[in-house]
């Protein structure tokens, strides 16, 4: 009997997978088959976004946040990506038996002061208590309502050839920040994670409408997976080059070391967005004045030389194909 | 260090204290002070009501229902009893290493046929998948968005004196069966939890209007619950009578044995109504029609002969007081 392993969690091929034959399948429906971070739904004369996300990210405490900061950013995150300013969050919370009030409390008031920083309110609740053992301390579900941006004419099938890549910064942080502390040697290091609400400059970029075909936040799996994402549902590839890609020297090290490729490296404070080419250098412009742009780059740009295909050129000028997946690499780091 | 125990999570008064003094307390908004199973937003010009819950049932089969059916159903519901037409829900999972495909996919199947009979349709998701041990088989959340009904104006402080207390059928039957099935009793029994989506009889509630002061699912902590929780924030109490809660004689004969009360069973396929006086028969009758509602019953009355508690007359004509909490029953009913 097949059996779900870890790898259908982390975000590459098994997980699409898993969504595609079991969730798509039986769900069908015309609103599952964009795959997108959120819903856009009709209601009366609204265009709104709807969507979810459990966290169950260990540890629950790391450098640069925690279980309930990342629970607010991440979905916000999710509604931005979509085109959508965020309304509306619900939280859920599955606690288990002989959890410290103190914690709960330590993160409630995290997930206050972050859904305050981005005016978003929480509106809506639920909580289970579990026996011990039962669950790992928390998870916590937020589910969101944003109300789509009318500029925005974001879809896949909107990219074309020649169309630019762009990231807002440095990758691979919040991974790399979970494994640190799970590992204890998160002294050793000062990766912070990059655990932020992308609202603040997703909104400079709604001006640009339609010239922005495509936006999504490389969590889970990375920028490898997004990138693939967006190639295996088109008929066009992707090109990036290494020699672009923001990436911090103490990564780069620290992904030598353990033996990471930082393309698969989950970001939380990242957006990758896909623009008509003229604009691109106005976009990185808009993006370089917020905070989270600073480190803003063009990375790559839509190809036709490759097919539903992810190609990267080195540093030394060779051509390889970035693979969706390069196999579980770590559970649990959303 | 205080701790947070099973009682918690068992919907009586600690529960009711944890969401009061942590989440509301810091999440704090106009939205949260009412404290309803959905959240009523004003998106634009639509009236849209947003809810969450997050199932943890165990175990994930049980005499008449599964995980899956239950988490469309109670998502359902609380949009229903908000008085709602459900439009979407959301569904995320999280799932143990090991997890058996198949079995997800039956889960997966009956919330798909739940669905589809409410026509109510899944359109935003998301999946995690964590160590073995580290959750209990499967964990679902289901989010929901409905669109309120325009001619229902539902509220605590709307109930006054005189108006009844309506209940549209037989009590105790989920959270037994889910009791039953754990203690490897159920063949003993024919108890099949009434595990169902109510929106088919709430929407035949809808043309009464604001006659209609509040609509609750007694899910966890039962009817004494639900109760509890109306008079708790209000200036007034509710009377029950004994002999007129529909309680089939197993359920009462099994409660006996296993020396529990079935005013603090969970329902899954329950409704409580509160409504005007004049208008009670009336609502009564086309319960009735329902095949939900077969049973209906008009089972007490609100009073000022005690203030903020439940009172129950016994069938040999004693009163007593409902407390809001028998302390923990039993844990994961939903």
């Amino acid at each position: 009997m097949q059996k779900i392993t870890l790898s259908y969690g982390d975000g590459g091929k098994l997980t699409y997978n898993l969504i595609e034959n079991i969730f798509v399948k039986h769900f069908k429906n015309e609103y599952l088959e964009k795959l997108q971070d959120a819903s856009l739904l009709k209601i009366g004369k609204e265009d709104i976004c709807f969507t979810t996300d459990s966290y169950t990210v260990s540890p629950i405490f790391f450098p640069g946040g925690d279980i309930g900061k990342l629970s607010i950013c991440g979905t916000i995150n999710d509604l931005s990506v979509s085109g959508a300013t965020p309304l509306f969050l619900s939280s859920s919370f599955i606690i288990e038996e002989g959890f410290d009030f103190e914690t709960l409390e330590k993160i409630v008031i995290s997930m206050a002061n972050e859904s305050k920083k981005e005016n978003v309110k929480i509106t809506t609740g639920d909580t289970k208590v579990v026996e011990k053992g039962k669950v790992d301390k928390i998870f916590i579900n937020t589910g969101g309502i944003g109300i789509k941006d009318k500029r925005m004419k974001l879809g896949i099938e909107r990219i074309k050839l020649g169309d630019l890549v762009i990231i807002n910064g440095d990758i691979g942080l919040h991974g790399l920040s979970i494994i640190t502390k799970r590992e204890g040697i998160e002294f050793e290091s000062s990766i912070k994670s990059d655990c932020s609400s992308l609202y603040p400059i997703v909104k400079e970029i709604f001006p640009f409408g339609e010239k922005i075909k495509f936006m999504r936040d490389p969590t889970r799996g990375g920028v490898a997976a997004t990138l693939n994402e967006i190639v295996i549902k088109s008929d066009i590839g992707i090109k990036i080059y290494k020699k672009k890609i923001p990436i911090s020297e103490e990564v780069n090290s620290l992904c030598e070391i353990l033996g990471f490729d930082p393309l698969y490296i989950a970001n939380e404070g990242k957006i990758i967005i896909i623009v008509d080419r003229k604009y691109g250098e106005k976009v990185v412009e808009t993006m370089r004045k917020q905070q989270l742009g600073k480190k803003a780059e063009i990375i790559g740009e839509v190809t036709d030389k490759i097919k539903r295909k992810v190609l990267i050129e080195t540093e030394i000028g060779v051509e390889r194909v970035v693979e969706f997946q390069a196999g579980a690499q770590f559970p649990r780091i959303c």
